[in-house]
């Protein structure tokens, strides 16, 4: 059989050899980043590395305070429940982990191609904003959809609002900037850019003052307790330099992600590419094939080897349609048939080739099926 | 210079090289548990064969619900906001992240010695059980104490509460026995016996009603959201089988223990050991110099390139003395020169020796320094 071609990088992107190294190595030191002995110095200088790097990654100020979390929701969290704004408003296609993070949570409208509109977002907050914290992520992770962050946060700041954005799809695709983008917050995670899963972070201006959710022994600052996973931190930093370095590679994926695009395009008009014209991540797709559920398309690509995703990987499994599509006003019977496809670094021609294939040849037997019925 | 001599297992124990090397490997094989393609099943596989090693370690059955989580705090978090019972009572000397998991924690009074009294637990109960969970460690991160975990989920069950035990020390120290000791939920750590930072686990027996603390993507059963630490919980996995394995050397390092504090309390009179005749921990000794602040010994012996800890890990750096001793009703001019030692597979004699060299020269520098006085 042909090898694995490997389609689900905004799921978790595989960990880069120059991580894995790092990660094992800081295992290797172990000692407790706590601990004021030599051994907990040596683990203390690990975490903070690492600190400088991801701070660098995105142009965060000296002064930010930079949390690391077990993951991305740990830090959306930590954003919406530790900012000390007792509302939450969010953009009605963010995260799970950011539309669950609070009992009450306040959706912001988005239209057809996912974005939010600035005038209703304006009328949204005409209460004022000062009770509240505003979340709203640089791409979507299944649309791959780009809000207009830094807007936003101009937007918000004029009511006094703190502004949040989950920045764990975009890192390593397009170029994250902190201090540009002019957010209070930003969640990171490294899984997503090829470093270890169990690592994110939490970025955070100086004037924020954080709450921990869990305590714990004080560790991070206070705001996050438990102890630093040492390793995953470790490679985390290496990752987020090196998908720094590497973001000039995304032009290629992008010209490879638009082949993609075009060929199933021309393969069917019963194709449809959601937000097609709209700035998106350059390595994500999100297709739709009239009449075949997601779940029944995934599986097939996977027999032929491509991994792919329905809608998000944390809600995969569960055969429901994509809550994003849903928010963009897309009716469920269209929505149900959208399969994610994300590329990444390790992509070439053939894959696209592979995908093409494989799709056709399932165009094809879905719709023999259908004539035939 | 000598090699360091680790003496902070209690801490963090060294990495194994078993979990270094399965930690790595599942790094390598990447993929997203929660995706159903081929590379996510990969994944899942990995995390499910951790969960029955960690269910094995601990003998829970295997109607029992494991869910991993980044550490024991997280773990400990989960067991006393998500366990439904709206009333949190813990015992006095616990971990800060149990005695910080929620906002109004009742407080469980401990003799001299560590231990919970169980007429007075029995007498605390007596308005009933049915709203509370209650938290009693198995073993005491400083001291080493060991509560009667199994005789207080005896009674705590006659009032109808649950009772959750922070095993985190215990496990592969003593015989960690989930289904022995009766009680509904437990938490546990790999950091702590010899796998990676960044993994625990919270056991709950499948009456447990388990409501997350962040939702997120929905993993873990919905338990516990963010994408599992993969590598992290096979480098767990691994460590628990281990640990587990290697527990008859526990009679070595006891007797190892034993020699320290013998050779210590021979030293000087002004030494003495915490909690000396109850039971503890085998690998566990808080030691008091008279006059000497735990912070100037841990320091000098750091200088000898030994490494001890003032304390908890989580709460060094603070220099205030520890809050266990001062739960136990010690004074804190006696708690603030307390130095815990915490052996661990690879502790020698001639470790011992080092140890009781730098204790000694330590305590004459320090009368001498008095006398002059």
């Amino acid at each position: 059989m042909n090898q694995t071609v490997y389609m689900d990088h905004n799921a978790t992107s595989p960990t880069r050899p120059e991580a894995v190294e790092a990660a094992a190595r800081a295992m290797q030191v172990g000692g407790n980043p706590s601990s004021v002995h030599g051994q907990g110095r040596k683990a203390r200088r690990i975490v903070e590395e690492a600190r400088e790097q991801v701070r660098r990654a995105v142009n965060a100020p000296a002064s930010a305070q930079i949390v690391f979390t077990s993951c991305g929701t740990e830090a959306n969290s930590l954003a919406l429940r530790g900012s000390g704004r007792p509302n939450v408003m969010v953009g009605a296609t963010e995260h799970a982990s950011v539309l669950r993070a609070a009992d009450a949570i306040e959706r912001i409208p988005v239209d057809v191609n996912g974005l939010i509109d600035p005038f209703q977002f304006d009328e949204m907050l005409a209460g004022g904003g000062d009770d509240k914290v505003i979340s709203v992520m640089l791409a979507n992770n299944e649309t791959g959809v780009l809000q207009q962050v830094e807007g936003i946060a101009r937007i918000a700041h004029r009511y006094h609002a703190l502004v949040h954005t989950d920045a764990v799809q975009a890192l390593g695709k397009i170029d994250v900037d902190f201090a540009a983008l002019g957010v209070d917050l930003m969640s990171l995670s490294a899984h997503k850019i090829g470093g270890p899963q169990g690592a994110g972070a939490l970025i955070a201006t100086k004037d924020v003052k954080l709450t921990a959710v869990n305590p714990g022994g004080g560790q991070e600052n206070g705001v996050r307790g438990g102890t630093e996973n040492l390793s995953g931190i470790a490679g985390f930093g290496v990752a987020a330099e090196l998908a720094k370095a590497e973001l000039p590679d995304m032009a290629r994926i992008k010209a490879l992600r638009d082949r993609l695009e075009a060929g199933v395009l021309e393969l069917s008009n019963e194709a449809n590419v959601i937000a097609l014209l709209t700035d998106r991540l350059p390595n994500t797709s999100f297709i739709t094939m009239s009449g075949v559920d997601a779940e029944t398309q995934v599986m097939a690509f996977d027999l032929d080897g491509l991994c792919v995703s329905a809608g998000s990987a944390c809600g995969s499994g569960k055969t429901k349609s994509s809550g994003v599509l849903g928010a963009m006003g897309i009716p469920t019977e269209v929505a149900k048939t959208a399969v994610r496809v994300s590329l990444g670094h390790a992509t070439t021609d053939d894959d696209i080739e592979r995908f093409l294939s494989a799709w056709a040849a399932l165009y094809q037997r879905k719709s023999r099926a259908r004539s035939a019925a």
